[in-house]
């Protein structure tokens, strides 16, 4: 596993960063829920620092929260050789890691990735940014912090909910990139899987597909399975009542149905895989309904989808369990089917 | 010569670049000056594309101004393969170009600098930023356009203090890369430089030294000569009424001679080569007057400087014309010397 990312308790892993290396200043940022939770374990380790605190969730993820950081650097003097420690899941990740990037043309940066969502995926390659006009991650820029800082002790802080959508992007990277984990987690509840060993898996895999393709010319789109439709459906529920939004893993497991059926319609995965997804998915996080209106806006909202070309939107399909290929041109009425089927 | 810059009319050079390439769409972006004197040969050119316009000046630089390009931007529903073309100052190619490198983590963008000053400096070396609370480029990111057009018919459309401006750059160059081309300039009037071939020296040397250190770690300080106070005098010149503001080129000279003295000071240079800088600058610049007031705003401007280290304020000095050395250390006792020195 690349050094830069560490699986450790945090006060061993970050009092070893912080005695090699000497910077400036120090800030850390973090939300309401990480400043609770878990900053008091940085606390204690960390010399002299100052702690900028914004609100959790994705709605914070803006060019104003952003512009409230920057002011806090400024008012700390923050100079190049300053330090910026990120708490928090991958909201705190991508937008901290953005502020850090951007500040003075780039200041250092750690990720300490707090839910099991940010330790399996955000924290890993470098992709950083913020939602902009209702589009996720539209705003941003690829900057690979110093170090990643996993402590798995921190998802003891997190609702059931939060890990169980973390687990959606355990089951993707299996389904992409290994056959056989994927045969192992999807004969296990939810209840009994073994997130040490799990989140170590994916970091391994997500390193070393970015390894190969930093900046998603090619091959790094595999990562984007179920993430088409996905983030559409994800942005589609975030004008939604609270009580009817969804959590990143949650769309995306959506989107994993809905792209392992266009799999299926192009004849590049059978019906047995097909069936075998499915039933995992459903098990797990059961179905959310979606109305006719919401399916326009659906298929509309994967226009903006990152990797597309113009008018065609790509996608990233499954070969076979264990296999993705990428830049698959899907037309609106293939998704239209493709989101029939998902509701039944 | 790096094959990134062209120096040609912007006729065949744009010609050629997009004959050779294939994007999805277009996006212009240009000041109200630009669309008016230089977008009209363009537009001769490109196929179908969009044009942003926002005000000219430093003062636009600013987040809010990212902000109205980067909804242009998504509106025009631009992908990963658009292209953005940004025509104008050091403004409009720095601040376009952060656009161009933020939006969906970096689309493809190309500069036509139609400045003095932005085709000898700004266009050059993949700085790209916005000013921020009042500091100069206080965010932005190291980012390449895929070119750099150079049309040097577009200072026909410039006024004389804007070429003015632009020369202090190419002064600086000299100084701290090429004695002889110093030699050469200091002989001559403003009116009887040869700016078609000034502009090829500056390129030159700026890409050399960019090319060994392209993200400032070390050598490319060198370009910052003049710059530490330089800048602070120019943010100070920011709050003044519209008559007193300096323009970049005008800060950078007064900047110059403040250095040139701190050189001399720290006997890195002579007396007669104190003079000669000295003399020349006065000459062709001027004198400007500086308040007690603002000298001390000016010196704690310089603790932004994003050279510094912790409380250090570091300067990049010459060490004989042709020469400079970076990150010598200054205190703020030395820079009230300078200034002192400065007013004479």
């Amino acid at each position: 596993m690349n050094q830069s990312v560490v699986i450790a308790p945090i006060s061993e892993s970050l009092s070893e960063f912080i005695s090699s290396n000497q910077y400036s200043k120090i800030i850390v940022i973090a939300d309401n829920h990480t400043k609770k939770h878990c900053y008091p374990v940085l606390k204690k380790i960390l010399p002299k620092h100052s702690l900028v605190t914004v609100p959790a969730g994705e709605s914070q993820k803006t060019l104003a929260t952003c512009e409230k950081i920057w002011k806090a650097m400024t008012e700390e003097e923050l100079d190049r050789h300053a330090l910026v420690i990120n708490i928090g899941g991958g909201v705190i990740g991508d937008m901290g890691g953005f502020c850090a990037a951007v500040y003075k043309r780039g200041i250092h940066f750690i990720q300490v990735p707090t839910t099991l969502l940010s330790q399996v995926d955000a924290s890993v390659g470098g992709k950083l940014g913020i939602d902009f006009q209702g589009f996720k991650n539209h705003l941003g820029v690829f900057d690979l912090p110093e170090k990643v800082l996993i402590d798995p002790a921190f998802l003891n802080t997190l609702p059931e909910r939060e890990i169980r959508s973390g687990f959606a992007e355990i089951i993707k990277h299996c389904l992409i990139a290994d056959a056989a984990k994927w045969e192992e987690i999807r004969q296990k509840d939810f209840e009994d899987q073994n997130w040490q060993d799990l989140i170590a898996h994916s970091v391994k895999i997500k390193q070393q597909v970015v390894e190969q393709d930093p900046k998603e010319k090619g091959l790094r789109k595999i990562l984007n399975f179920g993430h088409t439709l996905g983030h559409a459906v994800e942005t589609c529920f975030l004008n939604k009542p609270q009580g009817q939004r969804l959590f990143h893993g949650e769309a995306i497991a959506i989107g994993m149905i809905m792209e392992s059926y266009l799999s299926f319609a192009r004849k590049m995965i059978d019906q047995q895989t097909l069936t075998d997804i499915e039933e995992f998915l459903f098990a797990t996080y059961g179905k959310v309904n979606i109305s006719a209106e919401d399916i326009e806006e659906i298929i509309a909202l994967t226009r903006q989808d990152k990797k597309n070309k113009g008018k065609e939107v790509r996608f990233s399909l499954l070969k076979e369990a264990g296999q993705c290929e990428y830049d698959v041109v899907i037309a609106a009425s293939e998704m239209r089917k493709a989101i029939a089927y998902y509701l039944g």
